[in-house]
């Protein structure tokens, strides 16, 4: 890579695979296209031309098929914001065929913009007081359950030894299960296992509610005692996830689920990479646990691309504490010891279905679940295929 | 299609291409993915099952390849928000591949919940006094450029008789074009063009801050005397522009740009088709101008395309008022004639670019632009493909 030049620094980098016959002629669109958008010749302004557009740091043909271009654009491009940064990396080009983001390299002066997640892997451990192994996460479920039905089940799950209990990411404040009900409800449940057992567990409620209440929302949750939250940034603005993480006066662990960012991975050669989207980028709003769908489940993600997952979750992101990859979708139980092993200890392992389709009692799949992963913790090698 | 049993009205219809060899499976999993999240043997409530889970209404081959899959849910499990709306449209099928969301029919009970466009083509055409011909629009650009730059080639347009004049949606609330100093030099601008010539025009500045400030934003906008806003409901979260668009206070016309929404519909066989995201979704969070890319521009969008967006944003949509089809991304001059006998009058034209790139001042390229609007707006023969 070149020295960057005095007046440009710092730069975040962006690396693309481009599909098509010309990369360069592309890679010099694209430089101006998520900036000035307009073509070059139109730009009259120099200065505008050297400090604002971005600066094509290569273009080179990739093993296999296309090309690879790496583009640097001012930080402050970005205004430091969410919204922006989002516009910068992929606003128009989302529209263009062809290009797909594969690399983001951010510098520490656009990172520092940014809180990261509060707590992340050390401290929802330390929440929990459990250090040794994976944690353990299953799912309030079915939508069209009342508040009581919920609560009964958190309780059994509670008992049963699980870390954390989260919502089904559908469950909104319905009427038939009002928001408010049911946070009380499984606070209630979770205090009275805890005092059954005195095991920790910690209840992450569903937060998706309308941009005037959503705050709110959490704010009652906070009072209640809650663990942590559960959130969707597709559904309701990755800001918002933001802004929430970011809130001093709110201070619990951020669960994200995926809901509705699939399509950005759905094609290879347009979107985003996943360990982009569902590691750094989440990471940067402030996600402390980030859900996506494991290999071999129920959705389309490879082994390879949850293992950049996890590592973009986990690995060096400036100032930022690393963060629970969070693999679901159709974890099976028999599956756990390949699954612990595959990510080592520090995951959230997130299973929902499997538990509810199992004959006996929730209480005793909770403790099935619960035992095999801490066998499997106890039992695990260090494979070439985790990441410690 | 059936008729509705008591039990389950109203329903949201929703219309799938499926592309796979057992059409009836993944019908079968889509009604309860997107609902309970469970496999339908793990559902031991059968009232859950009947009242909350999907309900398939037809499996048909589809000319071509693939099926298409008529599903009713009950509009209730949308909780009539835009982020559980969103969710149960394409939240976990998002990441299911060989899924396409093609058609969606929303009841009169959910489309109560929203108040759609304020002004719609009627009230935006009220407030320019312009009622027969195609409105004129152009943006504000190169980022890079200061407030005063950005409020001189304002003031120039405004001279040459655009009628809508809005900021590039790159244009954040950066330290070298402060958002209140851009806001507040581009009305001067305005009000000065206004008292030389009488035409009105409207300015709406870019809505990009962020979450805890953006409501500010708009305030301050407002205050001020903008026209209208713009903003990008997928930078911004959906229900953020819901939210603005349909608060009292703030009382103006919202206009929408596209930006990282691409990706929905980059693939044939996954996504949702840019008529119901460009068009019903954003004519639902009260969007009274939609810019999308047009057809033969820089961007993909075929005319088949643009003319169900068109028509998504002005046909009947239950209460809601018809909204502004605004086709922009690199329409030149010399296509306007085209542009106009395939859209008709109701829509905005909006070109940045070319206007740029003129030779000539930025006010005689303005008033060129508004002339061939208008002339080709006198010379326009009703063709078949318009769609009036």
């Amino acid at each position: 890579m070149e020295s960057t030049p005095h007046s440009r620094a710092p730069e975040i980098s962006v690396t693309y695979m481009i599909s098509h016959a010309n990369p360069e002629k592309i890679a010099a669109e694209i430089a101006l296209e998520q900036t000035v958008e307009m073509p070059r010749a139109a730009v009259s302004n120099e200065q505008i031309l050297s400090e604002i557009t971005g600066r094509i740091i290569s273009v080179e043909k990739h093993e296999g098929s296309g090309f690879i271009a790496t583009i640097c654009y001012p930080a402050s491009v970005s205004n430091f914001e969410i919204p922006q940064f989002l516009n910068l990396l992929y606003g128009n080009i989302s529209f263009k065929p062809g290009i797909r983001i594969v690399g983001l390299d951010l510098p520490e002066e656009f990172l520092m913009s940014f809180k990261g997640p509060r707590f992340g892997v050390g401290g929802i451990r330390k929440l929990l007081g459990v250090f040794d192994r994976p944690l353990v996460s299953t799912a309030l479920k079915p939508m069209g359950s009342t508040a009581e039905d919920l609560a009964h089940m958190c309780y059994r799950f509670a008992l049963g030894g699980i870390d954390i209990i989260k919502d089904d990411h559908g469950l909104a404040d319905f009427p038939f299960c009002p928001f408010r009900d049911r946070v009380a409800a499984c606070m209630h449940a979770i205090n009275r296992a805890k005092r059954e057992t005195g095991k920790k567990t910690l209840y992450f409620p569903n937060i998706t509610g309308r941009f005037e209440k959503i705050v709110d929302d959490v704010d009652f949750a906070v009072s209640e005692g809650v663990g942590g939250i559960l959130i969707s940034p597709f559904l309701v603005g990755l800001d918002c996830v933001r802004h929430i993480a970011e809130n001093e006066t709110i201070g619990k662990p951020v669960m994200s689920h995926p809901a509705f960012c699939g399509s950005l991975f759905s094609s290879a050669g347009t979107g985003i990479a996943p360990e982009i989207v569902l590691g750094t980028l989440f990471r940067l709003i402030g996600v402390d646990s980030s859900v996506y769908p494991n290999y071999g489940g129920r959705f389309s993600f490879t082994k390879e691309t949850c293992s950049l997952i996890a590592a973009s979750l986990r690995g060096h992101l400036g100032h930022m504490r690393p963060a629970l990859p969070t693999p679901a979708g159709g974890i099976d139980l028999k599956n756990i010891t390949d699954v612990v092993h595959f990510y080592g200890n520090d995951i959230i392992l997130l299973i929902g279905g499997s538990l509810y389709g199992r004959p006996g009692s929730l209480e005793d799949s909770a403790r099935f679940f619960c035992d095999k992963v801490t066998e499997a913790a106890k039992n695990r090698r260090y494979t070439t295929e985790g990441s410690e």
